[in-house]
């Protein structure tokens, strides 16, 4: 991979790609809402016409990393299997079916007589996704970026550059076939043009990375192209001595054990010291008969916690069934600690006492503060956004889980009858702000 | 001003405070809105108790700017005349009458039984600012950052130290006696400090620069923290052949005339060739009579225009009495030349064709996009935001003219009853989300 952390300048080649994006961008963000529904489904209708092709590739492809001898799990997300492939096809459908992100009024206010003012959302223009094999992204971002009327620069890791080609050619052929200029599609195969397109900034508005924390963490530092993204998923859970005990083993289990590699699991465990003992005393088996590697500060190891944690521990993502788990003071403590080693993605407290669950979720500042639940339901599926586009860890918007909305931007769209500021100066003419 | 343009890395002096300004922001963070109202109030009697020191205070960095031979344009900046004065204590007054842009819900939905999401308009945290002489920003974006729960850093320019210190020990005086820390409002005057805070990408969440272009992009190349604010305001005003000559010969006026200095005037104006002989003949005396430099390409020369322009024309921020023009074969030239050197700030249309304008204004990728009316009116007090802290010209949002909802942002508040989503996959929870 150590070939993917340069940036070289574009080439004339990639210049005269993204030139062309553009040109496509422009074009399918003056489309009709109906009309970029057609695309997705002739785009899922070429994905289902070629279904053997594309299998075909994907199984190249796996074969030639095999040879390589790529890793087990790059091998397994490298895997388009037939029944993957459709459920990517019934994705782009349901794209499909979320409502138009596009042309959708935010503010309509006349400022005075006959001047009107209207912000409406628009596509952000061009995006640009850097993603590691996993086939099944190339439909799904291409699916939500011609949703929101913008054009796809895409790269994908090479073990997967003939599945991605075959993909991007049945959305090419249904980009076409729905009178729209193909080229809205871009995917980017050669080894040159990999990580030039960081420095695409006159093309490129926004950039997508879905990978590695390191790949994530590379693009944020090497673009001056926004990123939405988010490098490490480093969550708390707290147990306040007004817990009750019953809830905090259920949530703290589903919290690390449901997906352990998923961004919004837990990493560390935060136990009031009142609750400590009687909490790990029947967690511990229930933890160990789950296979968790349990590291624990003094006072946990005091409590039974097998492995004692060094400074590292807090400030790691270990995306795997080990928890760091501390005892702490009180509340504020626990504030202290989430405060410091946080990567502002998603943290919980359980208690039944209100007013220290609310104090912790305003004090607390992560896109997600949750109470009396799992950190797994940070998500833009479960919040029902209908998709994610990424999960942002920035404190600026957007925040969190982003779901179309992440793909359009605004203008604002002002109409007069020849209105001139002087006019105002003057007194001859006056503001109504008068929301319509 | 050669000094203002170093990144030194921040002393441990700068860093104590600026965690000062980090915990005081937290506690702002947390006030009900009648107590920031409360504060701005005090804020105000501080500045009209300490009204003769303050002046006193600008009085003696008159005299001492003076001496050094600061130019015209600046001194005029410098100077705080009482009337300047008043009007900024009124100016806080009135940002206290805005609606509480905190804490507002934009999300409300139950996701499952038991479980209910919300999303929360909160402040961002800590606001640094960089302005240049003006000690009126001073009053402006320290009620603003009150206003909005954050907490501030200010670093103006060192002619203004003695009026920035008096201006800023008022607030301060004002958010004490209103109970809160008053470091929540902090002014960094030593030369070290200036530029360092570029670098606290931990401490500050937002960066409003007020100055130059050359400051704003030094500013925006320099430093990892978002900045709210644009660089260049290059707009064009386009004169379609079914232009209202009488009107668009008003508009062009008072987008140039009105006030050449700020950035939503134009720079550029383009002629449709059928329309360019008359509206030139009518248009040159009248420019020429409000001292209106003109310089424009072969086809304007050739028309009467007085001076040529050379390709630096096109892309020049005059902030000036100069206008350069151009005589364009069609709709699809004015957008060409416009999508080159746009600045992405305001860029407007005269024309009866609604048609012409829709396509106009749907394909010109600016903030605003204006049909029949002044650039001119393209600023958050028109808008009737009732304050603006920044124009923006960056693609994403927020973008445009930004109010106080570009010093808040939000977060997700999820509230459970023990919810875990190994149910939602087991089949016994099922997602509603429901709007509430």
């Amino acid at each position: 991979m150590a070939n993917i952390f340069e940036v070289p300048q574009p080439g004339n080649d990639l210049l005269e790609k993204a030139d062309q994006v553009r040109l496509a961008s422009l074009e399918i963000s003056q489309t009709e809402n109906l009309h970029r529904i057609r695309a997705l489904n002739l785009m899922s209708d070429y994905l289902e016409k070629n279904t053997k092709e594309i299998l075909e590739a994907n199984n190249e492809d796996y074969k030639r990393a095999e040879k390589k001898g790529i890793s087990k799990a790059l091998l397994s997300r490298l895997k388009l299997s037939k029944e993957k492939l459709k459920s990517g096809i019934e994705g782009i459908r349901k794209v499909g079916g979320l409502s138009d992100p596009v042309n959708q009024i935010q503010v309509k206010r006349e400022l005075s007589k006959g001047l009107v003012l209207e912000r409406k959302s628009v596509p952000i223009g061009v995006i640009g996704v850097i993603f590691e094999s996993r086939p099944d992204a190339v439909m799904q971002i291409s699916s939500l970026a011609i949703r929101s009327g913008n054009g796809v620069i895409l790269k994908g890791g090479s073990e997967a550059n003939l599945t991605n080609i075959a993909l991007v050619n049945a959305l090419q052929n249904g980009l076409d076939e729905a009178g729209l200029d193909k080229n809205a599609i871009c995917l980017l195969t050669s080894r040159k043009d990999s990580m030039a397109m960081l420095n695409l900034e006159k093309y490129i508005n926004l950039i997508i990375p879905r990978g590695s924390n390191e790949l994530v963490k590379f693009i944020q530092e090497n673009t001056k192209i926004p990123v939405l993204g988010h490098a490490d998923g480093i969550c708390h859970l707290f147990i306040d001595n007004e817990a009750n005990l019953e809830m905090a083993l259920s949530v703290a289990l589903d919290s690390k054990i449901q997906y352990p590699a998923a961004c919004n699991s837990i990493e560390t465990l935060l136990l009031h010291k009142d609750i400590a003992q009687v909490f790990l005393e029947n967690a511990i088996p229930i933890f160990n008969s789950n296979d968790v590697k349990l590291i624990g500060d003094k006072r946990a190891v005091e409590l039974g916690v097998q492995f004692e944690a060094n400074f590292e521990d807090w400030q790691t993502e270990y995306l795997d069934l080990i928890l760091s788990i501390k005892v702490v003071d009180n509340l504020n403590e626990a504030i202290t600690h989430i405060q410091k080693f946080s990567s502002k993605h998603t943290d919980g407290i359980i208690t039944e006492n209100p007013v220290t669950a609310n104090k912790f979720m305003n004090v607390i500042d992560s896109a997600g503060v949750f109470h009396n639940c799992s950190t797994r339901f940070a998500d833009g599926f479960r919040y029902g956004f209908g998709a994610e586009v990424g999960i942002s860890t920035q404190t600026l918007p957007p925040r969190g889980p982003v779901g179309l909305e992440g793909l359009v931007t605004y203008k604002y769209f002002l109409k007069g009858d020849g209105n001139i500021v002087n006019d105002f100066s003057s007194g001859k003419a006056s503001f109504t702000h008068k929301d319509l």
